[in-house]
């Protein structure tokens, strides 16, 4: 036994420009400390609706599957694949950095047969692999990244979606770095599931993950010959809890909600819907535009291709000669972040967010100005 | 889409006394708005060093593997099941209640060949039974409850770990309802892994899932044949990001830390340790002893019998001819919660939470005022 004794709770004040989380909305972080009810009250259950609807107008869907996971993004993601997928399902997955792998991990370890389809760093993915590969040998399931947090760039989803449809494969959408700050539009786009995080562009604090699970998908999840191997994460569990569609809309108890996150998440939400959807994907890209112009101020380049650029992460490339983690500690040492590469880009590159409550000019600018002056200490010169 | 408008957040007061979520500390509240840092930033990976400190504190070991998973409290059983057993282990799991069910059906859905010694609601199991059964056939794990949230029952741990380390076994305890309330010490006991939860005797709003693995189960773990099924919860990633032990503590990403939950268990755990371990149990002690002072007053009867009880969670019979609902009704109605039965139990007992900040003379005397006005209410006389 230790015995510690801890120090107070004193964190410092930081402008979260890296690849998540953003700094949230002030009211957002006053939403988390409001007075707790329980998660069987009658004003929980009424916020969890809220919660719902207002999450299916995030997302663009009728999907009354559509609520957070009590888990981070990742966990999310791990849930709709466990549910989905069965031991011996075919799954295709589009891999395009970290995170793409991440998804094929988390398919082969739901004991799936695991095809992938790979693009170099800062490229994408042709559908039209995915279409020959499902010619070949269908599957039951195509996942891809919308937007790969390392490495700056955008899948379209209109020709994956196609590809898998016409071979009569679900598709499945990690939109954890897009969601609330590029266009998404999942009933209209036909996607079957898609997961996300709560830190990025939709401005609250990490701890749930947004999902929403069409009804092809679930008729999949409903059809399992065997349970999935994780009871915390079972769908058909969880959605009694959510409450499912019909006369009644009777509760059962599956595991406490994270009570004072779904508050954060609920006011993230409701933010996001009194600002409009389309008003929010303009300022994320009014944002990327002033960092662009920012860096091009500076002479530093974008890792990624212009053609399929997201702008709510901006892959910078290391000029030459820059020691990268040392510009990072000088721009901490302001109480700025930016985020450094991952994998196979660790070193090469540096991550910026524009995201959320950030994705505005003026603390876009502050960031730039800061990355000049991070910059010039270390005695770089374009 | 529904293009819905959301209500602002407007949660009323409410005196949790439930079986969980208690009320937290005004100060835990307080903590969870805090500014947010990212997930990899000096000072919070200072606070995550502190936090396994503190929790080192609160469970009684020098476990180095003693965090908050990033999921609920039931969350984080699922990830010692899943991350412990691998397919065709045997498991020993004790069912006292609705909980000790759910032990059994995760390690079913581990894949393990689960063996179940059961109890009457209300009683407790003879370990005597798991020593029996342990010699007709070894088991990787035995698995109990020590407090069943469902039926107020407290499964002394010492019998039941002696049972299992004589057949060469490891023992996990769920405290979920009685860590920080009532006297543990995981290695003095020899308990080998733990789970539980933050919303209940710590006092910090629910979302996370504080545990701690011993070496004897990291052993295990380490020389598994595959890789869990699960990778949200896989220990050998998520204790490289919360810095296994060594010379270097270097940190690899895993998932996105739910930071201001963290804050909230930082600041619940800090004042835990503030107060004293001993004298946080004695006051929930105190606690209960008021609520069974109050309930005699009343001429109630507690369902649990007396020499098995936990003091933080108090089952109450319902009386002959009162309507259970009517009643929880009519104290939400006054701005008090108190906790209905579930499954066998449901409609025949009242729960009641002693826990964390609400384990205190003057908030117990309110509730039992409140309850009492409500019985009156409902026509009821002792």
């Amino acid at each position: 036994m230790t015995h510690a004794t801890i120090p107070p709770l004193n964190p410092p004040e930081r402008l979260l420009m890296g690849p998540g989380p953003s700094n949230p909305d002030p009211r957002v972080l006053e939403s988390l400390g409001r007075t707790l009810v329980g998660h069987l009250d009658p004003y929980f259950v009424e916020l969890m609706d809220q919660t719902m609807g207002g999450l299916r107008d995030v997302f663009g869907t009728r999907n009354h599957h559509t609520l957070p996971i009590s888990a981070t993004g990742s966990g999310g993601l791990e849930a709709i694949i466990m549910n989905v997928l069965e031991p011996g399902d075919g799954a295709v997955v589009c891999v395009i950095g970290h995170f793409g792998q991440r998804l094929a991990e988390l398919a082969a370890r739901a004991g799936a047969d695991v095809r992938v389809v790979e693009a170099a760093p800062g490229q994408i993915v042709d559908a039209a692999e995915v279409d020959r590969l499902l010619e070949a040998k269908p599957a039951k399931l195509v996942a891809f990244v919308h937007v790969e947090t390392t490495t700056g760039a955008c899948q379209p989803i209109e020709p994956m979606v196609a590809a898998a449809h016409k071979h009569g494969a679900l598709v499945m959408m990690d939109c954890v770095t897009s969601l609330g700050g590029m266009p998404i539009d999942i009933d209209a786009l036909g996607v079957d599931a898609a997961g996300s995080c709560t830190q990025k562009c939709l401005g609250a604090p990490p701890g749930l993950a947004p999902i929403t699970v069409g009804p092809r998908a679930m008729a999949k999840v409903k059809a399992r010959k065997q349970k999935p191997h994780t009871w915390y994460f079972d769908f058909q569990l969880l959605f009694q809890y959510w409450g499912e569609t019909g006369a009644t809309k009777k509760r059962a108890f599956h595991h406490t909600a994270p009570i004072s996150s779904i508050y954060g998440m609920h006011e993230a939400v409701r933010l996001s819907i009194d600002e409009g959807r389309e008003a929010r994907w303009a300022r994320h890209q009014e944002g990327h535009e002033a960092l662009v112009r920012g860096l091009d101020r500076l002479g530093l380049q974008l890792f990624t291709p212009a053609t399929h650029r997201a702008p709510t992460i901006n892959v910078i490339s290391v000029p030459d000669g820059v020691d990268e983690a040392k510009v990072r500690g000088r721009l901490l040492d302001m109480g700025v972040e930016m985020g450094g590469g991952l994998g196979a880009l660790a070193g090469k590159v540096w991550r910026v967010g524009v995201m959320g409550y950030n994705a505005e000019p003026e603390r876009v600018t502050r960031f730039v100005d800061a990355l000049e002056a991070a910059l010039k200490a270390e005695g770089w010169r374009a």
